[in-house]
């Protein structure tokens, strides 16, 4: 079983990790398409959902993840207004220890809050996102997808595009594939690569460049609320150049994965025809994710009784 | 079992399902009364609800009844103030589908948006009102609560006073009613009958004709934050007018059972000691509604299963 | 069992009640630091928490204990912009009523307000917090602290710091502390200590004079947004006269206990060494909180029963 406190990212997790995690997701997705198959197992384990930036999608996964193991699932419903200082951070988590919280789920716009709060409490942590350093969750499902489909990591080319700067989805994804010997390239404004070459991977401005011959095309979510501040080209002339439409795609191999962490803003990241198109994993990507935070919730609570 | 995806309203239900609901609410019923009877044999069902229009009595009415058999209940916490568009709701409602959702219970100020809702998801889609439209397990309540008294429909006259062109609650007693057999006469002002006329019934503006003889006398909830924008004759004047008191009462049958969705504007629609008389069964809808909601469940999710 | 309908105050409490239970509760305490031992024995039970003041921390420690034992929780998700007036109090007692609740847990800015509640529905009532009041379940984990660390009561010294007139812990304290045979003295700036001198202890506006071989001291969590209005000495001055610091300790007995309700405004009520410190009970009061609540409802639940 897992043998570690939390999940706080995927730099800090090996590749037997990774692959444990997906193959317990395995037997969880059965769980989700066969709701008779739900068990209780985690009947007595409570957890709760910190989110000091909202996300509805993110949130209900993992609320519904741990509801379908018959866990005790309580959110503490803070909202965006009223983010809170570290040492308030590590008071709100020595209270939820004590009150017998023994799974912490939280996202935060601070990047290392959660591993300032995994420091600072014995429950397990887990990050739904901070800042823009990682959302290891979400890469764990875009790897289940991938492998899912592609039934290996090797060799494959994984083309990553749009604001990789800000994107700890990117981040993540990079940590991931890295361990499991799949090649990355990092696509998007050169004023949004930022420190993308720090990862030790590929990128370019040039999307034909990065979508050519790969086998998965994952666009990442415009952050139009984050983007005022930065070197954003605009909505419009971002379509033109960086949007995944069926030409840009004809680049890619036949049997390309177009993923997309969602909500797609359609139209801007791909364009109607791809979201729709038989190569879109993007709704399968939403089950994967329930059915990994299964996975990761089931691994944390059993290997903290071992 | 109830053959059918989804409780939209009462205009498309046949007479026979609108029974079968009423008979399964029975034994649910008991289980209100008598917490010791409350099963968990909804234990692997997921229900989410979607209130983009905030109303915590209905919410929380549908909460409990799930809850009281055991099913999963997850509220995705939607504010007025977030009000999506179509194209987004079909994509909330993908999404749900993706994460196991088996039930998705919505409000909405839009006319027929559960009936989009309900064509692009697997999941059963159960309106909790939707505009101007339709309110259907309101109105199954009301029909519950006046089987329970009178013990049969046909012939009954049921007057229904308020603002009716603006009611959903109307205008599925309407359709309920008219399947059931019994008469039904509408009264408001002339400005807020609106296109009652095209219901097939009876509409008046004199109070004391719609009373006349009824069995029933159901006051409907004053909107006043829709009022502004229509042709409220102000709140004295509709008192004056259409308030249900005691005097207007004694125009009715004198088992008469005074009726109101709740929450009244007391001293508006209903006079204080009417809500409080002995013809008011106004507390007992309440009851009732937990217990319809929960055969609603039970039926779609046992119909879902054969 | 505990032979009464609900738990509006200590003020009305005798003291068999309070020590029966302290008592359930030492049993609960093992069920939070051991999941494995939490039941469903109160599977059955529906309870809904209505917080008309915001307590993300209380609220949660209601919740916990109440899934801890498999109840049913449900919250009502009022917030402060939308307090209501007694009579529509009333109503939504009665709605909760008939909606088959069995327990209704209630914070109100407005004093008696959970006594109104009380009054009016067949439910269980417990009080978290009525305006200037009492707070029984706090007093009742400060009780459950003390007895835990001291064995006794007979005899203690019990010093509380800070805005007494305001404070409802303190005079759920005082109610407590006397039934069980401790002596208490308040202290305060003189501004604050306002009817104290009615509930019959000593007062004092000499902190050293208050702690002086104190076997527990109390710090009062200072209100700030309350203070505006009121004769506050500024946040400074109140620390200066009246913050809890090793030199002031220093007057109290060497194995003295220092608790304060939470969450601590770190430097002002108390200083860091001090929270941080040896004789610090504070976050063991947090689990004991949980614990009292846990045994509140499970007497509630079962009394009702018999």
């Amino acid at each position: 079983m897992l043998q570690r406190k939390d999940v706080l990212g995927l730099r800090d997790m090996t590749r037997e990790e990774i692959l444990e995690i997906l193959t317990v997701a395995q037997e969880m997705k059965k769980r989700i398409d066969h709701p008779e198959l739900r068990t209780s197992e985690l009947h007595h384990t409570s957890i709760v959902t910190l989110f000091y930036e909202n996300s509805t999608r993110t949130k209900t996964s993992f609320a519904l993840a741990g509801k379908y193991l018959g866990a005790t699932v309580q959110d503490l419903g803070i909202s965006t207004s009223s983010v809170n200082k570290g040492e308030s951070l590590i008071d709100t988590g020595k209270t939820l220890d004590q009150m017998g919280v023994e799974i912490m789920i939280m996202r935060n716009s601070y990047t290392g809050a959660p591993h300032v709060l995994a420091r600072n409490v014995n429950a397990h942590v887990i990050n739904a996102g901070d800042g823009s350093n990682e959302h290891p969750t979400q890469a764990l499902l875009d790897l289940y997808t991938i492998l899912e489909y592609k039934k290996h990591f090797e060799g494959l080319k994984v083309a990553i595009i749009g604001d990789i700067s800000h994107s700890r989805v990117a981040r993540s994804n990079v940590f991931g594939l890295q361990k499991l010997g799949a090649e990355v390239v990092l696509a998007g404004p050169s004023t949004l690569l930022g420190s993308a070459q720090l990862l030790g991977v590929k990128t370019t401005s040039d999307i034909r460049e990065a979508v050519k011959d790969a086998d998965i095309v994952m666009g990442l979510r415009i952050q139009f609320e984050r983007q005022k501040t930065t070197n954003f080209p605009g909505i419009g002339e971002y379509r033109d150049l960086f949007g995944i439409n069926q030409e840009v795609l004809s680049y890619a191999k036949k049997d390309v994965l177009v993923m997309h962490p969602g909500p797609v803003n359609r139209g801007v990241e791909l364009s109607g025809d791809v979201i729709d198109g038989q190569n879109s994993v993007i709704n399968i990507q939403v089950k994967n994710g329930v059915a990994v935070r299964m996975a990761i919730l089931k691994l944390l609570a059993k290997g903290g009784e071992a």
